[in-house]
């Protein structure tokens, strides 16, 4: 792993991500029994930023149900994680909940729904249930920073809704949305959190139903198909299992009946997914042979 | 099935598509142990059209290892299976294997390293061993359809080589593409066929190595996330197996370390895939818990 | 004229522009010599909208020159008034002045150099000037519904901003945006504003100098081929003069070194120019021979 | 002049085009009255390429009056002359008949209606009696080198024609637009020709009668707004005359009703134009005030 460890880009386009050091790696395998296999930088919190966006996606299939798929598609973009043009040409529906317009649509459908703490107190809710951790909180500095510097997102928003695909006060949906991404966990807590996913949406340890069985097995399959950006296919191709990044250089991966594996790294290749942490689940996905496209 | 039986439009871009019965319907699962379970239509022959892409695909990694992946990419493209567009922005590198411009490149690089029979030859040989059935052909008739018929495929052929994308005499490389997709073949055979990649990139039966275990496992992750055109994300959330489908009706699903699945229905839904295949593949999938995004 | 009165849909994606009249209608022409030809509804105020990018892009070459340029192309865009899949492709630099991304630069320029009284100050004070007329104002209602209903305009200028292509607060340009669309005038007013430009950038009348020689042809120049949004060609082929047309119905053209017309019809095209107005200003053209094409 | 004589760069697509002497330059007018001002290399022969296109246009609006306008738009495409992407979302409607794809809609409709000696021999008719000189010809070596060379032209073809945009056999209109493409005039021949459209449709000289009044009024406009490529904005800004560009290095501008000028120098900006030829006539239009949007 050395020559890779510190290659590629640490996220720049906001402060408070572009501190973190590159040379921070952990990867960390929990099993469905709740066996935790661990190293590196296991236990240091950093931003889960899109990976949130998996959480807020469960939320949104358990309030909407198949209507959710009214608001955004299933179908990997071809595009950039930010990009607006296939927005335009697709009349404001965003392609997939995965990249940033479709993550803006699922929170805005949250928040249709979400009881009288809120959207973003029903995420930490069921992140803290799924990783059983009730440290798990949203780092305000990180949220703010988003906020300052998210031109980009605010952008995508106001698009939408002059298509009227977001129905709740833009303001509001951004505010959640810059929030959300500010989640902060830690390695051993974002792959505990994912093991609901492997174990058709229960979680294997305590028992809780987080979402019913055939919604875990379709959100492991957006997240092999729209998981990491513009290069979902490259993910497949290499490590084989449904994942989820965020530029915080994280990687949330699922490995169906088995477990759950989180890798994290903070530089990024061009996709802005995370280089070393890629690399790691590659090499681990060849060694065990854990890959769903092996016989 | 009954109801869905026969809707959707069966593929009329070239008068020998056109003429295809749309109330066919077979389905095919051949286990690694050789066992064939079959209903309906399973010993009719028809046009397998760009579920060849998967044999010539095979060809040229065995001729070119990863070099391949300089002339085309592997990731799902956003976009219907004949647009220019993309291909425009990109430099005239096609997006994937699958898309017709992938193909075309795929096939030129077959065409440069065939030997003295010649790429059609080498595809007709490997799927002849693959299915154990030397009845399979090319139809010719489908084939000069097709050239009759391909305008946008020579467009897609002339707009790569004015990129240099392709090296080969542009004629050649789509007087081969065109013969390939009017491959003849049955739902057993294309069933039978699948089978190494189910097995490691063997054949289960004769024990013949047909490709590297490795590359195997990347062909079923290239059909899980562009297998379908612009419905790859739903055909992954519906059925959750790699599968190619081409625009005779032929859908074929491999599931890895059990077998290959064959399901055949001429009406295609918006993307050109079957809709009644995928809605069988669908269901098959639902009821047998074969998905490799289950636990 | 009859046929065509009342045809086409009156803008309506602001409350306070659907109700106009949609079978008001003004035509008048002002020569060099200060002589007003009027019919029609000519001393009816409505509202200028995309007609005030003509005297803001006069501020702002008279406060950057040509140094403009490096913020704003001067390309007909090929793509509607409000995309914004081209500021994608060509990193957030507008097309040219008289779309809305453009518009949105233009102001961002002329705030940066406007002195104590602002940007929209600097316009009236242009306006009222050029037009002879102090009772140009900009109407505070409509300026309040552009804001409640600005989504997509406000989605343009975050994405400016994202590229780092507007300098001030995205805030306060979409403030002075909003504002100097609610620019209201009437006919005559309009017609008197434009003479600067068909009198080489200084008032015949007063003799005050506006802009330079050169300037005024410029504007004259982008007026004819990007005056028109996505129908800019449609409008030299038929009118043959340089103009600007706003969704309030109104268009200015410039007949250089005779005078200026103006055409006021709410209805509008599908492009969102006047219906009426643009058909108005065909048969002048024909009949008086004035167009810039005609030996 | 000097210092941007011999910059830019030959078009070098094709490799009779290559080997154009990059120190060529020619500035040709001719009045009405028939009195020729000439400049430079004035009597050297050299390849109109995308010029000729005017002449085709000529012919086809005589054949087929306002009828064109179903098959070709005339709104400026916002792209490069050879782009296809636009092609594909309008449905294969080619946007103005300058760019490559339009111009071969032109040629289409010229040889549906062509007599017995067939459509290039009509544009050679045309041209030699616009010119007064029988020495105008088709360089057999550069349309052999351009049908060599022609992957992106066949491209644009063949996909129209998928579009069933195209009536006649792809590869007849393919190898006319070749052979207009290769036109060989000089500069005093090209001004001269020019003439027709400087004097309503009419040659001022012979008297004879080329098009309506009102469509050379058109073609003039459509030179205006479509002229050169995606900088016909910047050629309208700083020059101010309907213009047409070609590959060769020419440009053929009109003054209406005064006269026409032919530019020529080789190198080419990165849009495909003249870079000496259109400062040349910048510097001519500011100094004699032929603009047509001076007043």
């Amino acid at each position: 792993m050395e020559p890779i460890l510190g290659k590629g880009a640490v996220a720049s386009y906001i402060p408070a991500l572009a501190s973190a050091n590159p040379k921070s790696f952990a990867l960390v395998l929990t099993t469905l029994d709740g066996t935790v296999y661990k190293s590196g930088d296991a236990d240091t919190p950093f931003s889960a930023q899109s990976i949130s966006k998996l959480f807020m996606l469960t939320l949104a299939l358990e309030a909407l149900g198949s209507r959710l798929w009214k608001r955004v598609g299933r179908e990997p973009s071809g595009n950039a994680f930010n990009s607006i043009s296939q927005l335009e040409y697709e009349c404001g529906i965003p392609r997939n909940p995965f990249i940033n317009a479709g993550a803006l649509a699922v929170t805005d459908a949250v928040i249709s729904s979400a009881g009288d703490h809120g959207a973003l107190d029903d995420m930490l809710t069921l992140v803290r249930k799924a990783s059983g951790s009730s440290r798990v909180r949203i780092d305000p500095e990180v949220a703010q920073s988003e906020r300052e510097w998210g031109h980009r997102n605010i952008s995508l928003g106001h698009f939408m809704k002059s298509f009227e695909v977001i129905d709740n006060d833009v303001d509001q949906v951004l505010n959640t949305y810059f929030c959300q991404c500010a989640l902060e966990m830690t390695a051993i807590e974002l792959s505990r959190a994912g093991l609901y996913l492997a174990n058709g949406g229960s979680d294997p340890i305590s028992g809780a139903k987080i979402t019913q069985p055939g919604r875990a097995t379709r959100i492991n399959a957006l997240m092999m198909t729209c998981g990491h950006y513009d290069m979902s296919g490259d993910f497949a191709f290499r490590v084989g299992l449904p994942g989820k990044s965020g530029v915080g250089g994280g990687i949330l991966c699922i490995i169906p009946g088995i477990g759950s594996l989180c890798a994290w790294s903070p530089p990024l290749n061009e996709a802005g997914n995370s280089l070393a942490g890629t690399r790691a689940l590659e090499l681990f996905a060849r060694r065990t042979g854990m890959n769903v496209f092996r016989n």
